[in-house]
């Protein structure tokens, strides 16, 4: 039986979705397997929609596993998130057809990035939110985003850790806004390369700043050239909202195109 | 020289505003005071427009306090920043005139309380969000606490261990929202008795669960007496958003009338 689950985490405790050495912090993939295989009373592994890397949040990731234990939803739901640290729940569970992929049926991927954009750093929320000390101008940083839209390759974007065969994605949409002091970004893709939301927020943090003007963002595109962008900007302001898949998968609505 | 800084804080670390014994993790003040006295290079000493609670978050509490050391407001704010832990800063310093009091001169607070209202308890949030996983009607919420809005004795709502001489206030504006699995409290009044907004917040759940009718929570307060009334929210989904003063003192926009 295949298993579509949400999962919300803090990425903050984890050194990002997949282990990547032995030592450090634990990965969420490694905590979520373990909660799942105790409450399967079997080993049980997940694949994701979008791997996220070390500090960074995920609002519902989705992950795919397959098990023949008698569980109900509700079981894998509670059950689960009962041995999952605090900073990892999961938020719903479906099954799914054969072959439902959470990564091959994901069509787009969405993400938010927030800062709080003032001389102080901040404390309350500065766990889920980065910091920008420079006045930004956030209609340019908006407009600028524009040249984005569309299928292009993203190389200049891209780290160079990236294992993405090739560059090309679809930006759909990118929206830059300002709420009192907080500048919140959101883009969808059909697929985002490493640290590509990271190095595009902070490329267009040279532009809000007035360190590049608007039409710098299009010319870093077309030059496919990583060392030509901005710098990356921090993880804790970056959540990977949800991926979306077509109505037939009959996944929740959160998660629904 | 008489100073008002606003500050903000995430509550968690911390027994409350005010120190109440001499174990424990340390107090809001506590820090603020050492900080401010080693900008100053002399004992300084703040009071504030309202305590709160362990666990209580503040988005922009406002303090005053006195000294002659030669400084400017950004050397008091960013200088003070410096020594505090990452979960305090200090927002903004003005000079106030000698007759202004953080406390005394406010002349309203504003509170929000925010929950995840679904199934499974929050991950990503869990700092700074209650929750409740009973579904809730929010609508039948907002018209059972406009019962509260007027002046009133709020005995009902208040804590044994509340300090005040009487418990006559004047609620100015209760408004209840869902966006989405959260529920937002956002509340307003000249001033609040100790747990009042947390005994109102615990009061409204009872209705939005339906296990109390709408009209209860008029009944609980005409009837005076804390016992009545539903049990106290928890701490970490309770911001002090500001307190507000009047224009002439000259205050930031964000805490002016």
């Amino acid at each position: 039986m295949r298993y579509a689950l949400g999962v919300e985490y803090d990425g903050a405790d984890f050194q990002g979705w997949q282990q990547l050495g032995r030592s450090g912090p634990p990965s969420v993939q490694a905590v979520l397997e373990k909660a799942l295989s105790s409450v399967a009373d079997a080993p049980v592994s997940v694949v994701c929609a979008g791997r996220t890397d070390a500090g960074v949040h995920a609002e519902c990731q989705v992950v795919h596993f397959d098990s023949d234990a008698p569980r109900d939803p509700r079981a894998w739901t509670l059950g689960t998130t009962g041995r999952l640290p605090p900073s990892v729940c999961v938020r719903w569970c479906v099954p799914v057809a054969d072959d439902f992929n959470a990564r091959f049926s994901a069509r787009a991927r969405r993400y938010r990035y927030r800062l709080v954009n003032r001389p102080v750093r901040p404390a309350l929320y500065r766990h889920t939110m980065a910091w920008e000390r420079r006045p930004l101008d956030v209609d340019a940083m908006h407009r600028a985003a524009q040249a984005l839209v569309g299928e292009h390759d993203f190389s200049a974007f891209r780290t160079v850790h990236c294992q993405a065969r090739h560059a090309r994605r679809e930006l759909q949409e990118i929206v830059v806004r300002r709420q009192g002091e907080v500048v919140e970004f959101e883009v969808q893709a059909n697929a985002f390369l490493h640290h590509m939301v990271r190095n595009i927020v902070g490329s267009l943090l040279e532009v809000g700043a007035g360190a590049r003007p608007e039409h710098w963002i299009a010319e870093v595109l077309a030059g496919r050239d990583r060392t030509l962008a901005g710098p990356t900007a921090p993880p804790q302001g970056l959540v990977f909202l949800r991926p979306l898949y077509p109505p037939e998968w009959g996944l929740p609505a959160e998660v629904t195109l």
